[in-house]
């Protein structure tokens, strides 16, 4: 199959389980959303993926082939580094010039269009910059390399409101001038909601969905009205969640409703990505 | 006076101005929120009052008295630290035990609970943790020190959803159980509008407002209607950023309305923190 194959995936810390023997495919040419709790293991799964840390048992396939210590598959996939492995010294300007240097189609343009868009000093030296600086940094060079998987991981980290929007419509462009795949994972669901295609739920060392954005939202409701009603009419459904306020009830489902006719009380809505991934992995 | 004054603040790095001869105070047993684009200068603005950087110019005082060299003084303000100074091998439990030594009257119970609410586990070590969890010892640490200002840094930076909401709700108890001084930088400007009360936004390396959030927002407008009255009716007041669909537009206001008849086209309604930050720190 073309893509990203992760099978049968295995990752222990001592006798702590990370990630549970799982599998799932990364398509080409598609925007994911990889979320999930804080320490669910997503740093983790990317780093394995990119071939910079190491399973217990499983294997990871770029179009078939493995990309453990293949250097060709690996050129054509990118991880954004969560740590700064930069030396503090190193100018912004020559950070870039060096990338260029071993990444022959590395984007130089779009990453002079992006410098200046952010406003970043390119005379700067890598150990001053700010935290949001820093991710700045990281996304710029993401969006320039010449991979066909990049992983983002947190993005936009630390960045305020109007460049978090620069990063957004910067990814949107590159997406639509060259189609490839990126894998975004944060914890500021609502803003990035429009832009995914797809999304990876990691939870409980599993994958608990990988679905179209579209088929996820479809199958996500509140259903609300007075308590007994919402139980009666929900009884049979995917419960994730509820709230109450008062004796108004509303449970969250994910998943099919039923052919039950819906009381005149009873009200049912869609509910965005933030409020579905809050649900689905607040239950123990 | 009581509480933290800063005099005429100045800080250079080689030929940059960061902060340009800053005044303004910070007032005990309030919530700030401390606000300003990436490079804006706020964690520098944090670690001078803190005294671990130093100002090329002016003075900070608590109740009075200089901070800088003064261990009294200084025992009374307590800043999260932007890197990571503690040892990758130290156990939280150990780190969290250091600092109660350190801090005679820490609150380890709180800091018990909070570490059970976040789902923190005290045997990984310092260096193992991830983005988020790395956050959240920096947080619990904060809110149990026994300082009379606590500076928090970027505090939800890669905190998940339920966490960010498990930081607002512990750092609202522990102010009401004890009131003391907070003062909290942070990009998700939304999230915070309910919890601060008092607003300080930082712009071109200047104190731009330092107000309470009720009086900001009570002068923060968005009139709505057809271009040209909408124009009409705003030519006198201080307009601060303006979005057009079509020929409708809104202009928005930071400021007094004025006593010009409001047309029947035009309305008038208030606008959000996040809003009002992004245009008032966007125009060039």
């Amino acid at each position: 199959m073309e893509g990203i194959e992760i099978k049968n995936l295995v990752k222990k810390f001592r006798k702590d389980i990370v990630l549970d023997d799982i599998s799932f495919n990364i398509e080409p040419e598609k925007i994911y959303g990889l979320l999930g709790r804080n320490g669910a293991g997503k740093s983790t799964l990317m780093n394995i993926i990119a071939d910079r840390k190491f399973s217990n048992h499983g294997s990871v396939t770029l179009d078939g082939i493995t990309i453990h210590d293949n250097d060709e598959q690996l050129s054509r996939i990118y991880l954004t580094s969560e740590v700064d492995v930069y030396p503090d010294r190193f100018k912004i300007k020559d950070l870039f010039s060096w990338i260029a240097d071993i990444y022959k189609e590395f984007d130089y343009d779009l990453c002079k269009k992006l410098s200046s868009e952010f406003k970043l000093n390119e005379d700067s030296k890598f150990g001053n910059l700010s935290t949001g600086y820093n991710s700045i940094v990281k996304a710029i060079v993401a969006l320039c390399v010449p991979a066909d998987y990049i992983f983002l991981d947190e993005p936009i980290l630390g960045l305020d409101a109007k460049n978090r929007d620069v990063f957004y419509n910067a990814l949107i462009q590159t997406y639509s001038d060259r189609p490839r795949t990126f894998v975004i994972s944060t914890h500021i669901i609502e803003e990035i909601a429009n832009i995914i295609s797809d999304v990876i739920v990691i939870k409980d060392s599993k994958v608990l969905i990988n679905d179209s954005t579209e088929n996820i939202l479809k199958s996500s409701y509140e259903v609300t009205g007075p308590a007994a009603e919402v139980d009666r009419y929900t009884e049979d459904l995917n419960i994730i969640g509820s709230e109450s306020l008062g004796k108004i009830k509303s449970n969250y489902i994910f998943g099919d409703l039923n052919d039950k006719p819906i009381p005149d009380t009873v009200t049912i809505s869609n509910i965005d990505l933030q409020k579905l991934f809050v649900n689905l992995t607040d239950r123990e």
